[in-house]
């Protein structure tokens, strides 16, 4: 019998750090859970005035809802997060370039002797329904609407070496990862440090272009239903992998971005490896001629790349168990029954 | 009327630098050009056994087929190169480790002290009936069946300022991108900056993944149906494009991976902004939330990111008077009619 | 009256983040310490036996002395460190290669499928009075004397935004930043982001060339003596600068590389313009024709490059009212005292 | 009995690439050659009001003096250039900001969204006698004088494969290294790709910073004496070398500046392996403690570091039979006997 916990935190409840906080709730393996987050603006960017330079006050920004202990959770452990549905809180969404920050401006580490590019916000209209948010530029009359594909930008686990990471910044532990990969019915993998895992999530993204090129996404508070279960006995994971119905995924978010791609794809090499009993060479090949590698952000504190190879080619393999298409089921079991 | 050309190299007649040759072949706008390349090994590698370090000469890698000269074309014009088909020659393809190339090795850039990686080489098996290449483990027995996706890893023209640059090279002339967008049934422009524009491509490839990881594809001689035609009177581009029925891409092929990031996305945005005419920050938005952007290679002597946005965003707006659709039609009579 | 402090900490007593731990002492400003640090390997690499990857225990690297509060630091604030006196405490030091950690060899995030380079040990026998440190090849009777050049490879305050960071990460609170610039008789300032500010330092290295390519220095335990005074009321810093006699420096500590060196350079136009009253283009120029941009390391899981421009060239300006040559008054006296 | 050379080219004489031209001079091994250059801008900025972007037409920037073809040159010889005399030729020499150019400025690959910084252009007065070029700024009057240091930011030789490299790029082949350790007094070594070599160089810098940070040095006209050499027999080098008085230097010129890193590194650890006798580690542990690390340019087409060791840990070990030494001697004769 599959346990359901609620996590709808308070304003002065949300989290700024991976790291260094007590659990707000504790959840045994298996367990779905229905929660609420909070946009990366902490709300307060509501109309295209609301400058984020203003309205938010650093460091509190990107809050995420969190930690959750899972029970039994030890350091060299597995934790499987099933993004059961990501369902956006409210009918709109905003997003906004930020002073020195964005793929194609000076930044505080890309540090030139230009001015900041201009702050300005948009305002998105989310109609669940049609499965749209639509875009509307500021300086003419462009309207289009694109498809809503919501994920949570920011999802981790309590960081290595007694560590305290603030939520913009991806690294070993995912965090501020911003890819659209690990979305909606997708299953994200990650590597335990600390006894119960601590698992935080927030920054959903109605949608999102691959890179984040302008720092943001259509930024959205969301309601959101996850499972939660232990993969133990399994050689230890390096940094964040994701899977869904077609595709293995691994992360790699460091600096430079050729490192986040080598790091990333190292992965995926040595995931194939382990599924298809191939040597490392002969991984490395099918790697080469049938993987993907989309950017996942270039803004952000960390570069985050995303190495994909199709189930197609691993001759039906089992990853770990098939746990992905269990916990899929869970979740799917779960909202039709809700 | 269309005019027709044949293009088949003798094997002394192969180019192995854009710039600094005369053109093979001088061809109007408008016409259709069916040749022949040979793959990037020169066709020196044709079992397990060739390695490529032993059987290829350095620098006599990566032939290429050309410079084609296209009447009328002068700097500043943009030169269209619709791919109408794209067919391995054989039912063999080849793809090889290189001591000191690619992505997870030391090279003779990223200089370390570790020895060169193990060389190694696999045959893949091509049924262009079926549509797929077989790529077969060299120390397993394990066998896939990849989809067969075929492209040119190398086409572009002659550089700027009088430079000549080897075929293994991808910059802004285009060259040696290995992008797998570069895909039959696409149409790639480059900017012009000779006379004649002088045209060359090859390093065909059966399929690639996303970032070319270990180096090289699943290499083939092809034979190739191209159409070419000029774009005049337009803004010039300042890197390759491409289009296809669904995306316009821009490519950026400059090192570090980063700055090949924010070159093509800079280039997607500025064209974003000229189809749309919104302004910059409002084109920098929709293409943040609406674009793609895969990794090309990330082995080459520069990297290639590629941007892409989906025509769907673009509320109808023709890319240079249709002349995408324009050429697919023209290469879709000529195959018929063969 | 100048206050002189005494830290030695116990063996458990040590700590191995920025942030997140109590002071251990509690001084005010102008104060003298003199205090104890371990070798970055805990003291526990002894002999060429003594592999760091069996004798050490992750995450406890890199041990460093403090937390140290210095009453009324503010966010905002700079703190001045004054190293007065750096002495090896032992008659020998050591350096080592470590797995996956160096600049020319696979690393955990420059991610590559070679093997780890061989670890290796070598001892370095000290003598202070020469002023020398002897290398000794390992693998043939190469012998040579190196001059003693003893600083702090790690020095830094507690972080911003509620981080906790690793003693191994240099960042914008200073760290592992592994410049010789630290070096005895320089001054080091920082910007204050908690109260106290909450100094610690460590990783003594008798000396180190530029870059630190192999990873490790000449490591050694140290004597040290250090001045800490508070700058208040001018404009705050976003990296750490260094003060020597003869040179004003600033420091990046991101990646990539070129990121690092971008910093460096951005802030010391920025210092060269409050200090001569030119404006920002002109301080560009005399920095880009007399300034000088040394790596301080391209090994750590940020890299730092330094910016240094000679004071000869600032026409007799007063850095924070000539507390370097303060601070170094203060420690000679008190060295002369003792 | 030296033979000495005049090469002093008529305005329509220099060139643009390395590689592609025929030689305007051939000389023995051994001689001295009495040489003229213009500065980056073609002489073409001879006050504030010349903008670089008016006055000069792209692309005939950076004119070199050359090709100087060495008689019995052959692919996998070392060619040694001692540069005797570097002497600025005029009393005045120029700087500038470039649109799109310089490290701390979006470029045409570091591609952003910003405008261009301001162009500018600072004249200085260069005292010869005093050994001083003297600095003023355009927005106020700020005054000072920073030491002659002469040297050519461009030497080089024809590259590898056929390619034809503009003369702002460095590379494998030396070209736009920008760095002032090519100074008067140095011998620089070349890979000979090429029978003849080919050398051409240009590109005068009364002094640099490290970094040329702004993307321009101290530009002057010179008149020069080098006294070229070959050495054969001895094992290729990769990239340039360089020797003077006190240290050994070796350059990596490549992009990402961790790359420039690592190849410098890498080829000063291989030299001092064949110096001392030692195996690699042992060689990357002595370099890693005294070696210095001084950027070249960040500004350039690829970047350049260089990586330099001091003669004194080095035992007395001749580097190639001396020929520094014998260079400089030469050299010496000549400038007094003249």
């Amino acid at each position: 019998m599959t346990e359901v916990f609620q996590l709808h935190p308070e304003p002065d409840q949300y989290s700024f750090t991976f790291g260094g906080k007590e659990p707000i709730l504790t959840v045994p393996p298996g367990s779905v859970i229905e929660l609420s987050t909070e946009d990366c603006y902490g709300g307060q960017v509501r109309s295209v005035d609301d400058l984020p330079s203003v309205v938010c006050k650093f460091p509190f920004l990107n809050p995420v809802t969190g930690p959750i202990a899972v029970e039994g959770a030890e350091p060299g452990d597995i934790l499987a997060v099933h993004l059961a549905e990501v369902r956006p809180r409210r009918d709109w969404a905003v997003s906004s370039t930020f002073p020195h920050f964005g793929a194609l401006t000076t930044t505080h580490t890309t540090a030139m002797l230009h001015d900041a590019l201009e702050e300005r916000v948009w305002m998105y209209e989310i109609d669940a329904e049609a499965g749209t948010c639509r875009f509307s530029a500021r300086n003419s009359d462009y309207v289009v609407d694109l498809p809503l594909d919501p994920f949570h930008g920011t999802i981790g686990v309590a960081p290595d070496a007694f560590e305290r990471i603030v939520t913009v910044t991806p690294s070993f532990h995912g965090g501020n990862m911003d890819t659209p990969e690990t979305r909606a019915r997708a299953t994200v993998y990650f590597p335990v440090f600390v006894d119960g895992a601590h698992l935080s999530l927030g920054d959903g993204h109605c949608r999102q272009g691959e890179g984040e090129v302008c720092g943001t996404a259509v930024e959205a508070a969301m309601a959101t239903t996850i499972v939660v279960d232990l993969i133990k006995g399994s050689a230890p994971i390096a940094t964040p992998r994701i899977e869904d119905d077609r595709f293995i995924m691994t992360t790699g978010s460091v600096r430079p971005l050729e490192d986040a791609f080598r790091l990333s794809q190292t992965e995926l090499i040595r995931w194939t490896e382990s599924l298809t009993g191939m040597d490392t060479l002969d991984a490395y090949q099918l790697v080469s001629q049938a993987g993907l590698a989309p950017a996942g952000n270039v803004v952000d504190t960390n570069y985050t790349m995303v190495a994909k190879l199709p189930k197609t080619v691993l001759d039906g393999a089992s990853v770990w168990d098939d746990v992905h298409a269990r916990l899929r089921r869970t979740g799917e079991e779960h909202l039709r029954g809700r």
